[in-house]
């Protein structure tokens, strides 16, 4: 990584925020989906990041991406709420959405929230993590473009559907469980493209259904396999949770769902007669003490923590992670060294200097 | 299976009440728990069914069961709560809680109810499957006996950790997902010993973290891999989920968790110094009505069912499953032929009818 330059987190965040206030976001709109993208690369979720800032721009020239959104919940209890969120950037209505359900759990414990109506809206964890500061455990799930088969078919009808769970710690990051539904994202298959490597048979299959080592594969027709890869591997629970994260974010929401779920790249066109409207993301808090006394639950977090930090290794070099752990490390290394960036990226994001007229 | 017996339903329920009653649950708690444990056998999840009878009668024998519980709420918000089982049986707690889970969505959208000092529960679907029957989502987890090992461990540190969601259609089955978090669950392992055979590389692995293909391999020290199996293949996302049922089902509860959750068979001892009380499961419930008109989320839902048993097939004898639709033929099928039982689980009946004095 030595070779490639590096950018202060603060010098990439003023620059996110100025491209999304070209676009014509609100400062306040523009901080907050700056935040999104910024927090993905400083904990090493590099794909998720500044790397995304030129795929949303183009969103946004194609119509696709509100950029001054009227969001307004249209559907309301005491613990629940679906938001139209008026065709805005994910990165700004999962946020407002977190907002309500936190609310809610401050009154009366949980709080639950569907979206529909809008965009990606980046790393899951950003959402979930924001219960985080209150002593709460925050759910973030999302639909995406259709790229994944379900078991027994060859057809794209799910999105790689991320689920996460952030759990409040004391002494320790906090636990932070971020996970596509698919056996690998895409990201994974971008790393071995460039690379002109070969990846597991476990990752794509071919556009008959055929096994297949090729990194671009999903280019040619394939499709991601889900979590478990076979039947025999348990491919049907990956596809299992992946319909459930569709359900919750689509068929609950209001938002398209299955194939119908709009694409993120802008060249590839928005079907007509969709059953729903924009793509969907849920969201959920629950209050620890709407449970047990805070320092009880605490307590048995970090015995939880510590307890499995030890547990037996297979090799000793490598002992049992806990969920987000690598991420925390990351994200305190990169306040340190700033974040790296690939040439492709720098390219990217010299280009939108270029066209907004601003300075990387 | 032409050659095994079968019995009817009506007859398996009344001699599995008898039981129960036996043991000195009341008559509306034998009722109860016999009605979780036919459910199962009717759905075909043989494994989890009147096969466990007799194992639930060791436990009570154990002192592991209270069969006369004083159950108690002793945490509340009003979407929330917490529930002391008193050493029930699962099978009668958890529908308690559900129902508790039940009255909270009704007065506020959602509830959820964590429950600690509990024992096995019997199939997760039984208890999501509750909230069908008034338009609402359920949701059920329970953390188990130490099976699993996490990603980079040789140590058997979680259960098969299931988790469940029961969504209503209209036309169609319900959607009923009902997963356990390990690549393949005991049950799996347990018809390959009886057969003989061998079974995947990815299911278990030897006491050093070995590959393994013996279906022995866990009675001799090894474990259970995660759904995933493999870190290349995801292993550490069913890590990942299976700590989440844990976390839910015994840190937010109170119950034990990790390598402390007692063991389901009564041979093996209790571990002293526990850090919680019993095993622990989570409840949810949301209404549908809560996020969007009933009408619009039926229409969705039976689209969504519509469009992905459509989906193109690998092979056209082989159709896109919806989770829950295998399970639905096959209770159908068992109203009109019976529930087959294997000999030994005959004979296992047999012995608890003499020992209590029953007829089968």
């Amino acid at each position: 990584m030595s070779e490639l330059n590096h950018y202060t987190e603060a010098q990439l965040r003023a620059f996110t925020e100025s491209v999304f206030l070209k676009i014509g976001c609100s400062e306040q709109d523009a901080k907050q989906a700056a935040d999104v993208l910024i927090l993905a690369d400083m904990r090493g979720i590099d794909s998720h990041g500044v790397a995304r800032l030129s795929g949303y721009v183009r969103l946004w020239e194609a119509q696709r991406v509100n950029s001054k959104p009227q969001m307004k919940v249209v559907h309301e209890t005491p613990s629940t709420a679906t938001l139209d969120a008026d065709e805005a950037l994910g990165l700004v209505s999962g946020p407002a959405a977190m907002r309500i359900a936190m609310e809610k759990a401050r009154n009366v414990g949980s709080g639950w929230v569907a979206v529909e109506n809008s965009n990606h809206f980046g790393i899951a964890a950003y959402h979930a993590m924001m219960a985080l500061e209150e002593d709460m455990i925050g759910i973030a799930m999302t639909n995406a473009s259709p790229l994944v088969a379900p078991t027994h078919s060859t057809e794209r009808m799910l999105g790689t559907n991320p689920m996460c769970f952030a759990w409040p710690a004391l002494n320790h990051p906090p636990f932070v469980a971020d996970l596509a539904t698919a056996a690998a994202a895409n990201g994974k298959l971008e790393i071995a493209q460039r690379s002109g490597k070969k990846i597991p048979n476990t990752w794509v299959q071919g556009k008959n259904g055929e096994i297949s080592e090729d990194p671009n594969e999903l280019k040619n027709g394939g499709s991601l396999l889900t979590l478990g890869s076979t039947p025999e591997n348990g491919s049907h629970k990956g596809y299992a949770l992946s319909a459930v994260v569709d359900l919750f974010s689509g068929v609950l929401s209001g938002a398209n769902f299955g194939p119908w779920v709009p694409p993120f790249v802008s060249f590839l066109p928005v079907q007509p007669n969709l059953p729903g409207r924009g793509l969907g993301h849920f969201f959920g808090v629950l209050r620890v003490d709407a449970f047990r006394p805070k320092e009880a639950y605490f307590n048995s977090m970090e015995q939880w923590i510590n307890r499995f930090k030890s547990a037996a290794p297979k090799d000793k070099t490598e002992p049992v992670i806990i969920p987000g752990e690598p991420e925390a490390a990351l994200f305190a290394e990169r306040e340190r060294t700033g974040i790296p960036l690939v040439a492709a990226v720098e390219k990217d994001l010299n280009e939108l200097a270029q066209k907004f007229d601003l300075r990387l």
